[in-house]
Parts: C-alpha cells; structure tokens; sequence
C-alpha cells in the first residue's frame, strides 16, 4: 500500500514544522529549534519503537524521514509568517498526520505480533507523544493532557482499523475509513470551538 | 515465588489511580489523566527494561499489568473521593507497592546477568522513576527528589535483598526481609512528619 | 585509541559534578541530586545508545563510568564551594568533555554502520541530552535550546571529524581536529560574553 508513505512523510514535515514554530514562539535559538522541530516529528513514533524492540529505531534507517524535517524545518524558517496565517491548511495537514501516524502506530505493533489492545496503545502513543515530548522539553504541561479530542480522536480511529480490519481482512479500506474517522472527530471539535491548535 | 506476582499487580493498581488522582487534581480531561495513570504505573519497569536491554518491554507480553491498570484507572474514576479518604490505606499499599518494585527491579537486573551495582541502581530506577516521570509530564519537578526518604528506602530495601541473598541464597527470606526494610523506614519517616503523598 | 578513553571518564566525570551542582542550587535532597548527577553524566550516551539499538546500554558494562560518576558525586559534595569558585577549570573540563562526547557519539554510530547524517545527529545527542535530562528533570527550559553556541559547536566538531576522517582516514587526527574545533568555538564564543554556564 504505497499511497499512505507520502502522507506519513507529509505528517512528519508538518509535525516538524509545528515544532519549530513552537519553539520560535518560546524565543528558542536555531539549533534548539531544530532539536525541537525533530522531537516532535520523530518523538512518538521513536518511543513506540523503542517499547516494541524494534531496533533500531525505524527513521534510523529511512532517510525520507530526515529529509522530510529537514524540508519542513526550511518551509517553517522561510515561510514563517505565511505558514501561521495558513494555520487553518496546516490543521487539515496535522490532523491527517495524526491519523497516518496512529494507524501506522497500530499497523506496525500488529506487524510485530503484538495484541490488540497493545497495538492500539501504541497508535495513540505514535500519534500523541511527538507532540508530548515538545511540551516537556519547552516546559510547558502537555496541551493534549487537557484538550481530550486529540488523543480521544486517535484512539477512535485505532479501535476503527482494528475492528474493521479484523472483520473484513482489507487494509486499504479499513486504514482510509479509520484516517476519516480521525479527521471527522477533529473537525467536529473544532467546528464547536474545542481547539484549532496545530500540532496540538 | 508466586506471591510476589499478586503484590506487584497490586502495586501497579495503586501507582495508576495515584497517577489519575494527580492528572485529576490538575484538571487534565479523561484520556490526560488515563496516560499519566499508565505512565506512573508502569514508567519505571519500562525505563529499567529498555536499560538493560529487555525487549520488547515486560508490560508488553502480559496482559494482567494492563488488566491491573484498568482496574485502577476504573476505581479511581469510580471512587474517586472514598480513596482520597482512605489514603491511609493507599498509603501502605503504595509503599509495598515500591518495596516489590525495588527487589522485584533488583531481580530482573540480576537475572539478566549483570553487576551487583547495576541491580542495586535498576531496583531504584522501577521503583522512582514512574513517579518522576508523572511529574515530568504535569510539568512539577519531581517530589522524589526533594523528599529523601522515598528513593533512600528503596536504596536500603535493595541493599538488605542483595546483601541477604548472596549470604543465605534464600530468595524468598530475602525479598520478605527487603519489602519490610522498604515499608519500616518508610512507616518511621512519615511518623515523624516528613510525607504522607501517594506515591510520591 | 586509548588516550581518548581517560578523556571520556573525565568528561563523565564533570558532567556529574555540574548535575549535583544544579540540583544543590536547587534544594533537591541528597538521593535526588545523586539521581540528577547519573543523569547528567550518563543521559546522552544512553539515549544514544537506546536509539541506534545498543542493547544494554553502554554503561551498563563498564564499571569505569560510574566509577568516574560515584567520585565526581563525592568531589561535589566535599568540594562545592571550592569547586564553584574553580568555574573557570570546570569550563576547561565540561568543554573538553562535550567534545569528546560529541566524537565518540559520532565514532560509536559510525562502528554500528549507521550513514554519516545519523552518526552527526547521534554525535549532538550524545554531547547535549545528558544537560537536556538534567533541565527537564529540575523542572527547567533547556538551556541548551537558548544559548545557541553550545549544541552548534557540538555540531561543528561533529562535522570536522566526518569530514576530516573521510578524506585522510586517520582517526586520531580527526578526533584531536574535532575536538580542537568544539573547545575553540565555545571559547571564542565565551570571550565574546555569549555563555559560561557549566555543563550548560
């Protein structure tokens, strides 16, 4: 299924740059902005790497990945202003990314024979704790901690790969209706005001 | 030794509604506080078992831990206000809870083969570090690390195993002998004032 | 190689003493400043050697390190209003012990057959996540992340040694250049009022 490599190339450069604007925003200097901008690219697919025993770490050995921040990191110091006034584009972008990553997440702990209940931890935790890791290391309390329809939004869209793909076997449709189902939760929340934070 | 493995279910329980009632006192939502409630609970083993090379992580291949913790995460959100009332007994639950983690730490450090200091050091790292990473992530510095006698139990609790062990050869005389050090000192130190958190 | 080897202990070394240092100033008690000491000193390596799938982790084979360690934890604590006055010396040792963190980094990624845009990457994490731990875990902003000169120098070794060690295949040459490059950097980079945090 090639078509979901893009997207999750896609999702990691604008995790990256979510990052960097961060921490631009915290008066960071250059090389703590790109530590940053990797963090929360990378954070949460490495930690579940590490927690399955894959070894080593899968953007180890895959170089679109550092290409992709690398490119993100250029956009986000370039582009600055445009991007946070296309802030409502970045979202649509972020919210795809996290529903790639989590079905991802939960694809590849499947693929390791773990069971469906730790593969469906590990999609949240792909999803969430890039951006959970940029929190901690600016110093601030997680934002996902307390708005709930990011990591809630993840987990639907795991338990939807799991059961449908469990039920019909089809990997293509099960991963397309479950990044739907991220995506339609998140949109929902924000249309009643939740949160429009990118990268949350 | 089959009763050591019903204490450290028990500890994991109790470190995870420790967990929620932090993130609860913190205002994080619902899927916030069932994170920092994994995250307490089961950050220690996690953090010691990546260390000494455990892969993948225990909590990974048997499923009684996350059973454990959603009965905790469960009676926390159910009970929340009669435990906060019965933190007395929570009180001693978490500290056999930390005395099982620190020789049951020492144990799978020294299984896996390695130096007497390397145990005595992965027996404090499971017992302290699922309560400094709850604090890391709800943004405290670490309460272990201004209230001494937490983390000087599980260092003495692991000297009384190792020591007792390698003289006698009687694990269970042992371990027996450790958790009480653990839960002694602990009991005489909050006697005199010095703390009475859950899982601090 | 074995002169880099002292080098390495002592850079351990420092990098314990700078942990207890930052944790005294900040009135953590004697096990919390010895658990900020370790972290300090072993931080980097370890989260290194976790990424690139070293299993166990360095240290944990090597007595030597916490050898180094339980002496700089000493040294701190019989010696701190002597050693605090001696900030110029331990600016001499911290610098010389980032440079050889980062040369080493780059060197033990490069054994593991990594390409040379992760060894540069594991270089930087290596010299600069031990300070990362020891500011997130004491509840601060890296420091790291707003005083540019110290991860860029880092950096700029790092590359010195790829470069210099692919061209002329000598490795003792390309490590003395490599770490010559680090210590002039920051020197200059102090001399110009930029930082003189220790273990920064």
């Amino acid at each position: 299924m090639n078509w979901i490599y893009p997207l999750d190339l896609i999702g990691t450069l604008v995790f990256a740059i979510s990052g960097v604007l961060t921490a631009i925003d915290k008066k960071f200097d250059l090389v703590g902005s790109l530590i940053i901008g990797f963090v929360t690219a990378l954070g949460g697919g490495t930690i579940r790497d590490l927690l399955i025993g894959r070894s080593p770490v899968g953007w180890l050995t895959n170089r679109h990945y550092l290409l992709a921040i690398a490119i993100g990191l250029l956009l986000a110091y370039l582009f600055r202003e445009t991007i946070v006034k296309l802030r409502r584009g970045m979202f649509l972008f972020d919210t795809v990314g996290i529903a790639v990553f989590t079905v991802l997440g939960v694809r590849t702990t499947m693929a390791a024979g773990f069971p469906v209940e730790v593969c469906l931890i590990m999609g949240v935790v792909s999803a969430v704790f890039g951006g959970v890791l940029r929190d901690v290391l600016t110093n601030e309390v997680p934002l996902i901690f307390r708005k709930e329809i990011y990591a809630t939004a993840c987990l639907a869209g795991g338990v939807v790969y799991l059961g449908l793909e469990s039920l019909s076997g089809l990997t293509t449709l099960s991963t397309l209706t479950a990044i739907a189902t991220v995506v339609v939760i998140r949109y929902v929340a924000v249309r009643r005001g939740w949160s429009l934070a990118i990268g949350v």
